[in-house]
């Protein structure tokens, strides 16, 4: 094999999330006990000693790729331990346990869209399932081989060599950009063109700009076009029956969108191979504040006014006094409300006052005040405050809380306002009741990531003390009570978190009856021999 | 046959645009002929006579509707004639013609979804085709009984008794339409709750919401969220196997968008009832400007920036100088930019001052200076500009100009601003080339109607003096000279016209290879015996 062409000079953890040497040692994660017993009211169990990738053992592989294939397929362990799993909390839970069962056959790593074609066309030919893999954070199961019977084996597309910004268009503001960059990548590389896509998932330093597509992703912005499908101009996927190319077009009226056909299919009707995105020159002007709250209900109105407003802060996150305390915002249980405007050109000061206004209308105080911070130009490293670290180091945690034996996970939807009160209660209600009787005990926080005028975007985190040897069962008990409470009370399964194997029963039960078997026709179209992605997002037919 | 619910006292012409009583009598049509010779260079013909309703022949009736569904058919001429066509310039011609040949062979209006519901169960089983019918004001052959061969005969469901606001929802800002709602009608009942849906398309008098969502309507809004597709939270559509309805979301990550296979299916892939709109508070606050530019491209540069600038004006329509003429807005050649800002909530005055400041920068005058009014609660008659006037106007001078034999059409497109210079350089050049072709002279104006951040929409109208008789197969031949231009430059067949039987040969060199497929698939789960629209979108398969 030729070597990789962007060598990872710092090693990714096979089981956890991120960068390995992020995992904290025993005395770090004793601590955090300590300070978690503080703000929980449970004790965390003792640190576990974490897995070693020498002791994984797998069952061989099934399958050979022909020798055309040779010099972009794997059959190491290795690769197959580190391409079993995304990042759900189950995933960390099995690979914290070494637990490598659903290992896929094969890893391929094409370096060009003809080998992406090459292999579709083999694993087409000897019925090989093909799961492509971005960054592999799913939290969904969207990137796990457990695709039921009928295949001869299973190989994992990671499509990360294809990881180039291929054009810029500063007229248009838009760039060509192949689908397995991940985020830093991309974003250093128009950063040369003084550009950004401003798309920042919480798993953005690994995630790949394919994912983000095919999972619908949610970014940096909370009002206005938030998720990833409004920033795509065109997309280009190889299906198993060849290329699916929209044109570049700023919008269109004729037909049904092709592209939202292809946002949210998951792997599951063709592998995306390149994007025209919308991008925008770095922001120069930011401005934010942060608002406290004594109650959650008002601050909800002002969110929502905010929302209906007009103003499109970029920020608008709200916190409750739970989810506050957690990311030490604010001690005192107050909720709090993150703004923040920003623009290239323009001075946003005065609409962030307006945005304070309206928040102090419904009983919102502004202690520190508003900033406004103008950058230079050249300057890059702006956007790294503290919120911004927090929200990025955030899924460490849960790997650590992992080794601590908690149940510790988030869940995400979005409802309009007239039911969220309802949902929020239901949610909240339903969930402590289910940790209570499968865990004695829990807690539970909320925030807003993203809001709209007709509703917002609630995400949960929960955390509860776990059994050993049945976290999972314990985990999905408290999931189902969620799912069930968010369907019943009119929410979607997922607002950005995708579909994928977890919430394909509850995404069932969502969308119109019908649709389910319009997607199996396309799918048959598309992928004749079912071998994308199966299990995810359709049922197999199999 | 019981009355109509809501019977219209001022009669629609059964040939031309909109209202009859618009047509204007001989002594006035010879007066536009002159003024149109001063602005155009050529002599239009003399005005001549109009069809007269009782002398169109039909063929007889080929199918009768069972008993059951009699109370909401007809078979009565009138009605037949009524629905044979759109409001394309070819329709105008064969209707001025009295040519009524693919008339339907009976119309159905529904009361109820229980009634659309037996007639589609009536016509999979007779095979009969179903042509859904709105305002009728379809630019594209998206009407017309024009449905092949293998049809026992052609229903036309005119929805338009399906007119109510059936629930509003203050605190979201939604509100729950009948498909069958025209313009005015859902606006005037939506007033009662001071709201409004602000989707003002230049057929907004007759068109309706299902229409607007069959077709991908572009609206009021020349930035941010101006197609139909953006105002829209969920639809619900009858199709021949069943109901096909989404859950009310302001967002969702799960899976590809089913409202996005509604938007634009032009009524082969179901038949929208009702739908969640998002709607608005009126506006109070409203500021304009009209600022003029000797050199075009200049003007394209300053809306280039303003469209870029993020701060997304209501209005932003650039008229080249044959226009800007054509519209009475200036006489002497200069480009117009019309420039407008509206806020239920906050003062735009300084929102339209930045604007014009760009403008400024690329050389635009703004002689009138900026306009700021402030409307009262109650005051719902200051929509009415002069602009709006002529804006809702025009379609009806197009039926004049028929009477006066003049080719006189509209196109519309978007692309990239990187390739619009080249795309109009090519789509005036080789518009006005075919106009010398085939009738010897012609004029050829451009105005963008909807700008996006990575590109205009430009909209074309071209008038030529027709010869009696060819005046269809002159037409044809400029359009194919657009759109053959449109198409090899990277435009779109259209922004917000609809694909219809027109524009179909286009559209399958616009869209992904395999796209095409995919809809037949998609339409072969929700209309198995392909009843709906035949010919219409997606190639009969017959």
């Amino acid at each position: 094999m030729p070597e990789a062409p962007h060598p990872q000079p710092r090693p990714l953890s096979f089981w956890g999330w991120g960068y390995a040497d992020k995992f904290p040692g025993v005395w770090k994660r004793r601590l955090l006990a300590t300070q978690l017993r503080a703000v929980l009211g449970f004790a965390a169990g003792k640190p576990r000693r974490p897995p070693e990738l020498s002791r994984v053992r797998l069952s061989p592989s099934r399958i050979e790729p022909p020798a055309t294939l040779g010099h972009v397929c794997s059959g190491d362990p290795e690769d197959r331990i580190r391409h079993t799993y995304g990042r759900s909390y189950r995933d960390l839970v099995r690979g914290f346990h070494g637990d490598f069962g659903s290992a896929p056959d094969q890893v391929a790593f094409p370096e060009s869209e003809a080998d992406v074609a090459r292999i579709l066309d083999w694993a087409s030919t000897e019925r090989v399932a093909v799961i492509p893999f971005g960054g592999g954070t799913s939290v969904v199961g969207g990137v796990e081989a457990d695709v039921g019977e009928g295949f001869a084996g299973v190989l994992s597309l990671d499509l990360r060599r294809l990881d180039r910004v291929l054009e810029v268009d500063s007229t248009s503001r838009a760039a060509r950009i192949q689908a397995g960059s991940a985020g830093p990548v991309l974003e250093s590389q128009l950063a040369e063109h003084g550009m950004t896509l401003r798309h920042f998932p919480q798993s953005f330093e690994f995630s790949t700009l394919g994912g983000w597509i095919a999972t619908r992703a949610g970014g940096h912005f909370a009002t206005l076009y938030t998720h990833i499908d409004d920033l795509v101009e065109s997309i280009r996927t190889l299906t198993p029956s060849g290329v699916f190319a929209s044109r570049r077009l700023p919008a269109s009226g004729a037909g049904p969108s092709p592209d939202r056909l292809m946002l949210g299919s998951e792997g599951a009707l063709g592998v995306i191979t390149e994007a025209w995105m919308r991008v925008r020159p770095r922001p120069r002007y930011k401005s934010r504040a942060s608002l406290r709250f004594d109650d959650w209900h008002a601050a909800v109105e002002a969110t929502r006014e905010i929302a209906q407003s007009g103003l499109h802060p970029s920020n608008c996150r709200l916190l409750d006094g739970r989810e506050a305390k957690l990311n030490r915002v604010a001690t005192d249980g107050s909720s709090v409300l993150l703004l923040g405007c920003e623009s290239a050109d323009l001075d946003v000061a005065s609409t962030l006052e307006q945005l304070i206004e309206i928040a102090r209308g419904h009983g919102g105080r502004c202690p520190d005040g508003p900033r406004h911070l103008r950058q230079e130009d050249g300057d890059r490293r702006g956007d790294a405050g503290t919120w911004r670290k927090a929200f990025f180091d955030g899924p460490y945690l849960q790997s650590s809380l992992v080794s601590l034996g908690v149940v510790a996970d988030t869940f995400e939807t979005c409802c309009t306002w007239d039911r969220f009160p309802a949902l929020h209660e239901a949610v909240v209600g339903e969930v402590r009741e289910a940790m209570k009787r499968v865990c004695g005990v829990g807690m539970i926080s909320c925030r807003f990531t993203h809001v709209y005028p007709d509703g917002p975007a609630p995400y949960y985190t929960f955390l509860a003390p776990g059994e050993e040897g049945r976290e999972i069962d314990q985990w999905m008990e408290i999931k189902r009570a969620a799912f069930d409470a968010i369907l019943d009370r009119g929410g979607t399964i997922t607002h950005h978190h995708a579909v994928g194997r977890l919430h394909r029963p509850w995404y069932e039960r969502q969308q119109p009856d019908r649709f389910g078997d319009v997607l199996g026709a396309v799918k048959r179209q598309l992928d004749p021999v079912g071998i994308l992605n199966p299990g995810v997002l359709i049922p197999p037919t199999v």
